[in-house]
């Protein structure tokens, strides 16, 4: 696993923040995906830092440059590798990285798995900046799933408490979805929204950090896709969830609200809607055992806050083998929330993609 | 992936609740281990059905027959087989499940997944019964991992909303995990525990069922294991835990809690315990950046109410193409939260112990 | 890997020669498809031992009990687990197997590699007993190729330097594949057939062993399936063929006769035959850059003289850490390249079901 | 599979002939390797063409660009990814490329595998200039190789039907495989090795190709390295071996030689060497039931003739849907053999690392 994933559609990621560069390589694409790529810009450009006062000041360009795989502008079946050039790194910022274990960072659990080979500037590969490629190859697949009909969106379902309104999981359209990719805070409830701002901006001038919820919503998904046990939507979805830094919770449908609920009130039941099979409820967010079923899928991630505050903290000095007081310096985002929304929908974009391309529909229409 | 899973301990599953037996491989063992069959015996037990009034009369023996991979009372290295005959079979009680589909089960999707093809009796290979083998690949593993000084307990943190205690995640310690493996219905909190037995009862007498949390402890588990990304712990527990059937949420640590918290609330401080760095608090459930830092490792399950309910239900006749109302007939769990338990901890287990097994800890130390 | 393979079908093989039964779990395969249980019985026979004067006398039923993913005469799209009981096992003959390592056998790399713990009786896991799950995985395999109008027939090449004539890859008939299993002793030159038997008899008198060349042959197989690199089919097959024991050479098309020509004669010229592209030579065996071309797909495998003779051999005992002559007593096979055939066909049947189920032909097709 | 492979040590190869780049992931690596730079300079020479009158004219520098994993002259433990541009590409060579299927190349198997949309020029990713990326990996797996004693190198075992001496499987000597590497045109037997070479002129000057065997020598690796069946040395290497362009054939120790002996001829006797046990012949090349002896590694592959030749060749034209008579131009080697020595040995590298990498030593010794 570590840095590779997928079955028919595999992901390997590269890089760290203050490397050369940054990348990853997409291999199982099918051949003749025209890619549009001012889309994938414009998708870079969502998560990409410096955008407003709520996020760090670091710029990056995060142009993704396609070396390989790509041809007269369609994908060609072969590998797909994309670099993205690290170019604003200020490595003096990070001097005492080394020595001085950031609280909620990877620093000392990275210490420990590579035994002090790894590349502490600015954390490495352990990086938020690594979201970057993820974010590319969430583009790449986005737009596979849409020529198939499917919409990904997401939206910021809560940060430091305050809470936005849900999806709701039945009437859910791709408009809905649509418009919230072209906000840079995406919320259902705008005053809610306003809220959750002003406490971003709160810790900020407290040089504290807050987290929250990102709410995704999926629609057009063909119905019938996974596997049971291992081989589950929820399985395959959550394992790259957890695979994004921060994040800490994962649910499906109602997730932990379902467990308050009785069977005859949690199990969503069928009807016919014209011709087609349909839930009048949704609350296991269009999976039942581990398959889609044809409602929209409908997931929570929760983000801690952000681990790098101004704030002086108690650590520890692993070269000098003391207790140390430690303000991290750099520039941090006061919440990456907003910034994990475009990596959330681009995860399971890539998700969702190779269990499509997985899935043995054709087989089994054949033998019957 | 499917119903096969894992890099260096690689599990394959097959079986269907009516079908001749049930079983798993494991495939990586390391030989030599030595297994406790009792002991694998006590674990398949509680899982069992039948055991009190709070779960379904089916009763089977749930004994494994181990087929391969054991010789002379240790396992050999090379794939080891265990196999469960179903016995307890009724598959009268079954006969309308072609057709009728019942909410919240898998039936509906297994229809679309394997066109109609799928032995449809008890759920099939979708049936909880499968977890059967989960939980002796499980105990294998925790033998394994307790050889290595690993202990893994797990309790019900709720019941429809009624709420146990949960773990102290820097507290906690070996013998209050193996305290609880020796409880039917273990609780922290007995009178809370006697509140949940309650609500299962009083949805049995309903012909309804409940769902609810199961919190889980990992001590002693060797700190840097994991990988950032795609090996990430959290991936790699949370992929298995999803692939449980009626799991729908999974947290780590604080979980969707730490979003409420600011950062310098959530992030953990580091301190020197003697020569061991250790964390004040232990809101990241004991895995930073993916990798585990050597304190506890904490996290909790949302198990949905049984769908098997005996109330009434809306529903499609597939084969009709009209909507029906169902009443699910055979035995019935109210709640599966206890018997969730230890299958919680089995893939939690195996999980684990892969982890172990593919950690490079011997080639990154040599190269230093 | 280990015991475990396949990229959408996943094989997972277990069991050892003298344990209580030996199995094979296929995980992928398709619903629906219909498995004439006579023929897989059929196929089991040929790899039997016991069959007449050129084998081991060992007797094994050999009868595969499918005790999951087979419903109502088809495989339901969950996995396929078949089980085959041990019943002829003299583990008495094999006592100083533990000590005494067999030349040839892999009695000391078990040893080496498992320290002791594996089961070394009748070589345990690493008995060609193993290949009977594996011929069963094969005509499972087959019967589905079948459904695509693919035939895979092989012949024994060669044994102890007596040729049989080879095939001819351009004009090779499926009615030449099928008349070959229906022979004991399959060879496209009778004459040179029966004196390859009484080469093997010359063995078997002389308490020796030989061994030989399996050629096998593939029609009707898609073209444009595998990839290249480490997905090419000659990858593939290559890797399952180098896991049936005793196994040591492997060419495709000409193979290390193709390093005799030059490039003007090497290269197979492409003509229309009616619509259709072919190659008027077939040289490369049917597979140009790893992916198959149409034609038919052609190689051989070197199988190694039977490691167990009658005859003394010098060797180590290595609890006594001393030389010493050894007599292999038990039932030998004077030559396993009759037996071979079947499971060097099974393992190409595993290898291209797996290729095909892989093969992303849809998606390609639809972005056209 | 496709492009990406391995266990504990994924590779992932990109790129095609005439794109920005090509280049290699190399994920799983321990971290605190130091890599010598000018060492891997070194190989990468060793297959760059243009050398001298034996190769293509084409002139790259090949010099790779480490962009992640590397950090103050040692491997991190992260993914390490290198690229290598493309500079010397005269695209307007392979004009009719897409029309015209050039006899024994992947053109036309690419054209059914990718419907079109692959990149043609030049062979695209069928390319053999992808072997850069296999060398540079495979460098740098040597490296860590041989902090383990473990040396490499291979020989040119034979051109157009002239062979060299091969390789004594049990005298064999680093010294004898540290020399072969200093030859541009490594032969034990130099006369031998001159009248390959007059071979290669002989077919360049008729505008013709010829090819080649390639022997190769593995000495030091552990012995206990490797599994029963999928995992054996064998079929991890060969799946290596024939991803490699051009190669035809396989085979381990006498290989298909061993077909001609009898079992009391081809089994290796054990002895005791001091203490250590060790075989006095070499037939199976150091491998038994799949997993090291102790003794060299040998192997040979067949390398077919290159299958651009100057000459004119039968094709189809598959735009027009015509026959056509095609004249191959551009840059050809006459002769590839010499410069698949080096990718060889590097793919021999990149399998043995990833066995001994995922070779559970550890765990096994320590239950015992």
């Amino acid at each position: 696993m570590s840095s590779s994933i997928g079955q028919t559609l595999k992901l390997s990621l590269f890089g760290e923040s203050h490397g050369a560069a940054i990348g990853v390589v997409l291999d199982g694409l099918p051949g003749g995906l025209a890619l549009d790529l001012e889309e994938i810009a414009r998708e870079m450009a969502r998560r990409a830092p410096g955008q407003d006062n709520l996020s760090t000041t670091r710029r990056e360009a995060d142009i993704p440059q396609i070396v390989s795989g790509f041809f007269r502008g369609r994908t060609t079946g072969t590998p797909l590798c994309a670099l993205i050039q690290n170019t604003d790194t200020r490595s003096g910022d990070y001097g005492t990285l080394q020595e001085l274990m950031r609280p909620g960072h990877a620093d000392y659990t990275a210490q420990l798995r590579y035994g002090g080979y790894q590349d502490f500037r600015g954390s490495g590969h352990f990086s938020g900046r690594l979201t970057a490629p993820l974010v590319f190859a969430g583009a790449v697949c986005k737009q596979l799933l849409a020529g198939e009909g499917v919409s990904i969106g997401a939206h910021i379902a809560a940060v430091h408490g305050v809470r936005d309104a849900l999806f709701d999981p039945v009437t859910l359209t791709p408009g809905q979805l649509d418009a919230l990719a072209r906000q840079p805070f995406p919320a259902l409830d705008k005053a809610q929204g306003e809220k959750m701002r002003t406490e971003i901006l709160a810790a900020k001038y407290e040089a504290d950090s807050v987290g929250g919820v990102v709410e995704c919503g999926v629609l057009g998904f063909p119905a019938g896709i996974g596997d049971p046990f291992f081989g589950s939507v929820e399985s395959v979805l959550s394992h790259l969830l957890f695979s994004v830094p921060a994040v800490k919770g994962v649910e499906f449908g109602l997730g932990f609200g379902i467990t308050e609920l009785r069977g005859s009130q949690s199990n969503d039941s069928y009807y016919y809607d014209g011709g087609e099979v349909k839930t009048r409820t949704n609350h296991n967010g269009g999976i039942l055992g581990g398959i889609t079923n044809g409602m929209p899928i409908v997931f929570r991630a929760a983000i801690k806050p952000t681990s790098s505050i101004g704030k002086p903290q108690q650590t520890v000095n692993i070269a000098a083998r003391r207790e140390e007081t430690l303000v991290v310096k750099g520039r941090h985002d006061p919440c990456i929330v907003q910034r994990a929304v475009p990596v959330i929908e681009a995860v399971t974009a890539v998700g969702l993609c190779d269990l499509l391309l997985s899935a043995p529909q054709k087989q089994t229409k054949e033998k019957g």
